[in-house]
């Protein structure tokens, strides 16, 4: 399986940074101006709603997260001529859907919490919450249609199906040992790594890039969006609660088998997936996260995070022949940022 | 307030037809091949999602309803110089839009049935749910991508958006007595109104009528889908529960102040609205609708009746003036059916 079989040397465009944070600021900071930009962009979204349920919006828009999808955009339009408006377009556009999907998320999750604010679903309910990704949705792709390239709104509409699809299939098997390593992959690639393809592709049309450099932003997006799921992933088993501000193990307590889950049960004996089942289905999770850590496989998690940290370098490979600028590489240093970030989970 | 003023004689295109029912069957013959190209073509839908989820949407998109957007869409198009294929186009993509949110208002109102069938989120619980509902959107929204002209895609998008964000005004008002009727007939446009309105509009523009004609449509689409919300909010206080398959009451207990009530509320004396405050909560369902069939204003049924017979003679009065052939007669007819419908609610 492709998957777990490379190793390549690490790239080392952010040797000069303390910390995978530090890392992310660095590669942010080429950008800064276009992301404060987009950020006055998405806050202004919400007085495009009805002033009955712009505070609503106001507060889905204002969790501020890590803009992942904005400064991937960005940085793929810098790369391929220069950023323009309708980069910054395709920007909000894309953290919107994101942000959409969010909301539902935490409705069907039950969160409570999110970023350390109360999720819409905790202060409004479930009903509210549901019509409130609806909207911001709907306005995503209302807003996408502006493109003078219809393409590009066809697109965004397209993997935002993708992306739901993805959910959906992920939601349909919770709670099913059967998950192979393959159908998570599928499941990783529909929810995450489309999002993160088509906005590194869109960027590259918006450029009016060529299309074999059209097809490398694409395939960068996808391998890195999809390397970025399978990072979240890990750190809902191995993350520091403190420093993530996130509970450990929702994942499992919600039937959803991650990467690491799957790698162990694939190499388990029967006896060990028993034991693996027996302790999803009583919800010691903690129990479960030592057996991933040190299982029959001496490690699931480290095998997992080799898996992502191959996927990042994988798409490092896609950019090859990129003419250099600052933006390609800093998008090679995105992705070394992901790698630092891997291996902080290692065991 | 006009809403309440007007009466006018009225047409008698359906003369003939011995029942409601009769009535939209006869308006429907005229449309019926496109109808059933519609109906192959929302099927055909199904196929457009992973092999993995196809079965819920095969589910979600097969429970039959009345197809009044597409058949609105049809006659419009018939109207407006021939029904051509864009227009069977558009009939698919509002109903689409339409089985969307349905998949979703079952979800906030725990619906168990919806037309004799157990709804999807009864089959496979909520967040399925969810999901499956933003497939469905997505997917609409996609297939009003491909318009040549990207004015209808833009168009139908941001009439998802009014939908959504008038159907998340009604749920920040449940259980608000303060609810005026003007802030309901607001709710009823945006959630329903704009959609029909999104069909017979958009239906002239791809018969590249003139902008007065589509104006025109416009307005007939926007008043006729209000008075159908209105008449279904009337059904679920009066109807006739074996006939509609509906339980009674239902937008009460989830506390949807719809016309009748708001009706008795505005002339209501203060006993009055404690009383129907008290039976609200107390959800006693039955003794509210006598009061609105009874009450001091002699029948708050009886004028929301009236308020939706005369917005659809104003949708049929906005026709003034369109080329009279069997479609614009179809939809003076289909105006005729609605009357007649309300008319049976009478008490």
């Amino acid at each position: 399986m492709e998957l777990f079989a490379r190793s390549r040397p690490r790239l080392t465009g952010t040797a000069a940074a303390a910390s995978p944070a530090g890392s992310l600021a660095k590669v942010a900071k080429l950008v800064q101006p276009h992301l404060e930009q987009v950020e006055t962009r998405i806050a202004q979204q919400a007085a495009a709603f009805d002033p009955a349920i712009e505070g609503y919006v106001v507060y889905a828009i204002g969790s501020r997260g890590k803009r992942l999808r904005p400064l991937l955009t960005l940085l793929a339009g810098g790369a391929t001529g220069g950023i323009n408006s309708g980069h910054v377009d395709l920007a909000v556009i894309v953290e919107l859907i994101h942000l959409a999907t969010l909301v539902h998320d935490d409705v069907m999750d039950e969160a409570e919490r999110r970023r350390a604010q109360p999720t819409a679903n905790a202060r409004w309910g479930n009903s509210l919450s549901v019509l409130l990704g609806d909207c911001l949705f709907a306005h995503a792709l209302t807003l996408s249609t502006n493109f003078e390239n219809a393409g590009i709104g066809r697109a965004i509409a397209r993997t935002a199906a993708t992306v739901c699809s993805g959910e959906m299939i992920q939601t349909q098997r919770r709670f099913d040992l059967n998950l192979g390593v393959q159908d998570y992959l599928r499941i990783v690639e529909m929810k995450t790594g489309s999002l993160f393809s088509a906005a590194a592709e869109l960027a590259a049309v918006i450029s009016e890039a060529n299309a074999s450099v059209i097809e490398r932003f694409k395939n960068f997006g996808f391998q890195i969006g999809t390397a970025y799921q399978i990072y979240d992933d890990c750190v809902d088993l191995a993350g520091n609660e403190r420093s993530t501000g996130k509970t450990l193990g929702t994942d499992l307590r919600k039937g959803k088998f991650t990467l690491p889950v799957l790698i162990f049960l694939r190499s388990a004996s029967e006896f060990e997936r028993e034991r693996c089942c027996q302790l999803v289905l009583e919800e010691r999770v903690e129990e479960m996260i030592e057996l991933l850590k040190n299982g029959a496989t001496n490690g699931a998690l480290n095998e997992s995070i080799a898996a992502g940290s191959d996927l990042i370098r994988d798409a490092q490979t896609a950019l090859d022949g990129i003419e250099s600028t600052p933006y390609a590489e800093a998008l090679l240093c995105l992705g070394d940022a992901l790698c630092e970030m891997f291996d902080q989970l290692r065991v």
